[in-house]
């Protein structure tokens, strides 16, 4: 079979390999498409070298066909259509308290251990999420970067008819904001690449320039003075901390979904004054990937659009150089049949 | 009747001034006892020589006895020990969301208006509590700080068994403390003021210094690794800032009572890894103070080693002084009769 390789330096090789029999309680399956996340691309940038051993294949975000069921492995059979939830959480602790999606000791597959940019992949079988046998493979790619989505839109405790500010649309902004909007919230976008917003608009949704307008003034005036009853960071820049406190509302909820790797300045004196809250939410629970199949299965929201470009699994290397020549592009899958 | 005026550059004066009727609304109270805030010390300081108009009479924590009921207040009699909650939320807009102790162009009594450090004082109806006639005064001087704790604790979402760390073992960070012991947490206070951790101490608390000891570590051995499930900042120094985000346990809830001024740095990759929530929380909500009315008629908490001195009102800038002089006091009251 053909599987890809990060080698460090900004690296990837595509080799044969041996197919390999699934372990107790794994199961072989025949991955169908394999997207790329910002975190994949981090690595390739070589800012995750200290985590991830060498050569590694990588990949979390994929959709795929029962190959081959192991040892003690019940409720599966060949030929299901399955999504990976890559979360290892086989080393949870009392101390985790149950929240075993962010458990001390987590392991995320195709980060710390194998991945699916590869043909065929081992996984134990507790991390599988059944799909119908009409979902689309290749929108069902998208299920793990929209169970990000479906958990923070979950986190934020959105209810219909409240507005929602996502700061930043990226693939993750956009994923938030369409789930809030499906949710029935009036949703706003802030986002200060005009390759982007255009693209946000296509899909359906009201975006701004923080650039252009003052998007404060301009939550104000949708809202009737209301401002933001929740706010998603998805830009993770020190600009989007500092309007999150600006343009949420009394009681308002801010969900931290940028991972922000250096402390940062925040104006604790507004949760004061305003009774807001910071969310922090990380990847996501069974309940969300459920919400997300759910989702893409009936296909109501244009997940299609989100989708820039299809490429072979062997034209690794190109995918993620294209990435970093390309930095409007949305969400890139590689096809791993070819 | 015997009045305190705030005249600026650390002055205040006592003066005799005619006992107003009050306005229609308004009830007129013979004032018991008045509480010292540390906003009353900061107004002493100047630091809110903006926002103060002077002379003005301040204070806001306080107890009395209704003296005379105004035109149109009906539910109120003559003799009847009360409270006043200082908040004049009578600009309330739809914008605050029913938020109304937080609304937007809310008035605080005895800062943005006159306070109770004066024999008589009238008030809006709206603001009073009423006390059983078994309650003492001089206690019930001490509600509304009370409910600025019994807000944050309910604003945490404490339940019994949960372990809780209050950084900061000042009047407000005890007074959280005990509510959150009573509750029937496991409460760990942190303090850097020796005779404060004494203090906590004689109130039956567990209290520590982080100057001493690794605070994370302590509480990670007293939770079994669990770490705190609620932690309160009421402190207000980047110390506390810093060490909040560490000794949260998974989905801690950090509720934000210090008012900080400046922006400041926060970890908010703790906020994403653990799930991490922060509250901010401000004064009090109606049922607050009818969860400290109940607590203070009760007694079962030693609120009376909390008052650290009563003096006279006639005293009044020696009050003042003496808190600049030694800052290891806890609550200072002033008898009003006096
Ligand atoms: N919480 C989680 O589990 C989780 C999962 C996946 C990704 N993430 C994080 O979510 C964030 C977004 O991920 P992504 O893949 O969409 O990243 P991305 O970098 O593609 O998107 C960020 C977007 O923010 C925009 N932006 C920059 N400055 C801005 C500003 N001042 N105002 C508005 N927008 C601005 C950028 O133009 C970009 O489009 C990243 O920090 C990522 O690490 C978190
Ligand atoms: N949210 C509200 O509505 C509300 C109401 C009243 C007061 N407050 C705020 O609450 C805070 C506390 O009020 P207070 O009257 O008790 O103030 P305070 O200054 O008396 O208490 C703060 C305590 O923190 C201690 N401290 C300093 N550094 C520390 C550290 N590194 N670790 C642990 N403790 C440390 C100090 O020694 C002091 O005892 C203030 O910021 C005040 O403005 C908020
Ligand atoms: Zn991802
Ligand atoms: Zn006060």
């Amino acid at each position: 079979m053909r599987a890809t390789q990060y080698e460090g330096n900004k690296t990837f090789t595509v080799v044969e390999r041996e197919i390999e029999a699934p372990k107790e309680g794994e199961v072989r399956i025949k991955v169908a498409y394999v997207g790329v996340c910002g975190t994949d691309v981090h690595i390739y940038h070589g800012m995750m070298d200290k985590r991830v051993k060498m050569p590694e294949t990588i990949g979390h975000e994929m959709s795929g066909i029962i190959d081959v069921v192991g040892a003690g492995v019940t409720g599966f059979s060949v030929g299901e259509k399955v999504v990976v939830r890559p979360l290892d959480d086989r080393l949870v602790q009392p101390s985790d308290k149950g929240f075993n999606h962010i458990c001390a000791k987590l392991k995320f597959i195709g980060i710390d251990s194998p991945g699916a940019m590869q043909q065929y992949w081992n996984v134990p079988a507790f991390t599988l999420h059944k799909l119908k046998q009409e979902t689309d493979l290749k929108l069902a790619a998208l299920i793990e970067p929209l169970s990000v989505a479906t958990h923070d839109v979950r986190m934020s405790g959105l209810v219909a008819g409240e507005t929602a500010v996502v700061l930043g649309g990226g693939p993750i902004g956009l994923l938030v904001a369409m789930v809030a909007k499906e949710a029935g919230a009036n949703v706003i976008v802030s986002e200060v690449n005009e390759k982007r917003i255009a693209k946000a608009k296509e899909l359906g949704l009201n975006a701004v320039s923080p650039l252009k307008i003052d998007l404060v003034e301009y939550v104000r005036e949708q809202t009737e003075g209301r401002l933001a009853d929740v706010v998603f960071e998805v830009a993770g820049v020190q600009p989007a901390l500092d309007v999150m406190c600006e343009v949420a509302g009394i009681r308002g909820r801010i969900v931290m979904v940028a991972i922000h790797g250096q402390k940062k300045e925040v104006d604790l004196f507004k949760f004061f004054w305003k009774e807001l809250k910071l969310i922090g939410a990380r990847v996501y629970e069974k309940e969300d990937y459920e919400k997300s199949i759910a989702l893409i299965t009936t296909n109501k929201l244009p997940f299609e659009d989100m989708i820039t470009d299809v490429q072979p699994l062997s034209n690794i290397q190109k995918v993620f150089e294209n990435i970093d020549n390309n930095p409007d592009g949305m969400k890139v899958l590689m096809d791993c049949t070819l």
